[in-house]
C-alpha cells in the first residue's frame, strides 16, 4: 500500500484517523499509529495544557508518526502552536480557517501540514499556502462541514482535477469497501472518523458510542448553518433547533439555545438527550464497538478482498 | 460486464440514463439503447399523447430494450400507464410514490419494474412491493431528491445491507471512475443523469447544456424543502427563492413564487435566469458535450482501465 500518502507520514497503511474532538485522545490516536495509521489528537476540545499532558502520553505510547488535529479558530491557537513545536509534533492538521495563517509558521519548523478543505476553491487555496497534502471532506461527515454541501463522491474527483498534492478523502468512509471506492475515484489516502469513534480507544462516553452503533439512515442531519454548518445525530436537542427555527429567530437566539459545551456535553458526558452528538452518516452501517487495531485490520482486509475480486 | 442489472434488462452494460423531465425523449433513450445502455423516457414533463409518440418514435429507432421513467404523482397516471402497456414497453422505473399502486399491476402485464429510492426504508417497502430492482439516489443528484439527504458514498452500501434485489446506484456519477466506485460500494448498475443530460441527442435546450458544461462544485444546491426536495442551479430563480425564505414565508408564498412551467422554462426553454435548472453537484467535471455513445464509450473505457490498473 506504499503511495504519497504512506511516505508522507511514513506510515504503513494511507488511513488517518479523524482529530475528533471529545473522542481522540492519546489513547485512540496511539492505537491508531501502532496499528499501521496515522492516529491524530483532536486539540479543538483540549485546553493547552491538556494537549499537551496528550502529546506527551501519545509519545510514550507509541514509537510510530502521529499528529494533532487544530481547528483554526480556536482561541488559544498561538498557545496550542507554540506547545506543538515544542513537544515536538511532526504533523498537523489544520481545519476550519485560513491555511495562509499557520503553514508557514510550521513548515518552517519541518511540521507537515495538512489542511481540511470542503470545496475546489479553498482546496486550491490550501495549496497555494503550501500545504504537504488536503483532506477533502464531504458532506456526509459528522461534525462541521462545508456550506456548498458536496458529497465525497463529486467531491475527490473534482478536487483531485483541481490540485496536484495528494488528497486524503474523508466523509462516508467505515469499511475497506468505502476506502477502496474513495481511491477509485481519485484519492490518495483515507481519513476516517465515525468509526474509530466507535472503537475501545476512543474517549466518546459509551452512551455516545451506543447510539453510533444503533443509528439507521436520515438519523443525522445538517444544521446550525446560519453559524457553521455541523452534522448532528438528530436527538432531543436537534429537535429544539428545528423548533426554534419554526419561530424564525435571530442569529443571537440561536446561539443562546446553542449555548455552551453541549458538544462535551453530549459526547464525553453522554447525556444524549441535551448534548450535540456529532457523527456521520456512515454511522449506518457501523454496528459493533471494536478496538481501534481491529478496525484497521478489517478495513485493509477488505480492501484487499474486493480489490482482489473485481 | 454481465450480471444481474444486464441480465434483468437483457442490455450490454449495466448503465441505464436516468429518465430527466424535459431532457430523455425517445432521441436521446434510443441512442443510449443502441450504444448498450439501458435508455429511458422520461414521462414527467409529457402530455399522454406525447409519451405515446415518444414510445412509437423510439421503438422505430432501436430494436434494443428500452424503459419510461413515471413519476408516480403524475396527474393522469392512468393515462400514462394504459399507454404504457398499450404500446408494449417491457421495462418501467417509477419514482416519487409509493411502489404497492402500480408495481402488481405492470408485473402482471410481464413488465419489470425498477422505483427508486432514496432510503433504507423506501428500499425494503420497494422489495416488498415485488419491483425487479431499485435504484438508490443519493443527496447529490440533480432533481428531485429525498429528505433524509443521504449520499451517494453512504447509502449503497446501507442499502445493499438492506435488501436482497439488485441495486441500481445514482446520484454523483459521471464517469468510468465513479461507475466502478459505486460498484465497489456495493451497487450492480449505475443510473446517470446530468452526464447525459450533457449529449448531442439530450433534449435540453442549449443554454442549459452549457451551463451544465461551465458549473463547477458549489454552483448546486438542494432547496424547496417544505415542497419536495430538488437540487437545482443557483441561478436568479434560485437566488429568489432563498431571499422569500429571508421573510419566514408561508407554504402558499413559496407556490406561488414557484408557480407552473417553471422547469419548462428553464431546462427546455433555456431562461436561465427565471428558470428551474435541475443537475447534479457532479456536473461539476461535466465539460464536453458528446454523443451519448461516446459517454458510453468513454465511461466503460474508463472503467475498465482503472480497474486493470488497481
Amino acid at each position: 500500500m506504499t503511495n504519497s500518502i504512506t511516505n508522507l507520514f511514513n506510515i504503513q497503511y494511507p488511513i488517518v484517523q479523524g482529530g475528533m474532538i471529545w473522542v481522540s485522545g492519546w489513547k485512540l490516536a496511539s492505537a491508531v499509529s501502532n496499528a499501521g495509521g496515522l492516529g491524530l489528537i483532536g486539540a479543538g476540545s483540549m485546553y493547552p495544557e491538556v494537549l499537551r499532558e496528550h502529546i506527551q502520553k501519545c509519545k510514550k505510547a507509541t514509537a510510530k508518526p502521529f499528529g494533532v488535529n487544530v481547528p483554526m479558530l480556536y482561541p488559544q491557537i498561538e498557545e496550542i502552536m507554540n506547545i506543538i513545536v515544542e513537544e515536538e509534533v511532526r504533523i498537523v492538521f489544520t481545519s476550519a480557517g485560513n491555511p495562509k495563517t499557520w503553514t508557514s509558521f510550521l513548515k518552517d519548523k519541518g511540521i507537515t501540514v495538512v489542511h481540511v478543505v470542503s470545496s475546489v476553491t479553498f482546496a486550491q487555496k490550501a495549496e497555494a499556502a503550501g500545504v504537504n497534502a488536503i483532506v477533502c471532506e464531504g458532506f456526509e461527515a459528522g461534525g462541521h462541514n462545508g456550506r456548498e454541501e458536496t458529497t465525497t463522491f463529486t467531491l475527490i474527483p473534482m478536487i483531485k482535477q483541481n490540485v496536484s498534492i495528494p488528497v486524503i478523502a474523508a466523509g462516508g468512509i467505515a469499511n475497506g469497501r468505502g476506502m477502496l471506492a474513495a481511491m477509485v475515484l481519485g484519492a490518495d489516502g483515507v481519513q476516517i472518523g465515525s468509526r474509530f469513534a466507535a472503537t475501545v480507544e476512543s474517549s466518546a462516553h459509551k452512551n455516545f458510542k451506543q447510539v453510533i452503533i444503533d443509528l439507521k439512515d436520515g438519523d443525522t442531519q445538517l444544521t446550525l448553518k446560519e453559524l457553521a454548518p455541523v452534522r448532528l445525530v438528530k436527538n432531543h436537542f436537534y429537535h429544539q433547533i428545528q423548533e426554534l427555527y419554526q419561530q424564525n429567530p435571530t442569529i443571537e437566539q440561536i446561539k443562546e439555545l446553542l449555548g455552551r459545551a453541549r458538544a462535551k456535553k453530549g459526547m464525553f458526558e453522554g447525556d444524549l438527550d441535551n448534548g450535540e452528538l456529532e457523527i456521520g452518516q456512515i454511522a449506518g452501517i457501523i454496528n459493533k464497538i471494536k478496538p481501534a487495531s481491529q478496525v484497521l485490520k478489517d478495513i485493509v482486509e477488505e480492501y484487499n478482498t474486493v480489490k482482489s475480486s473485481l
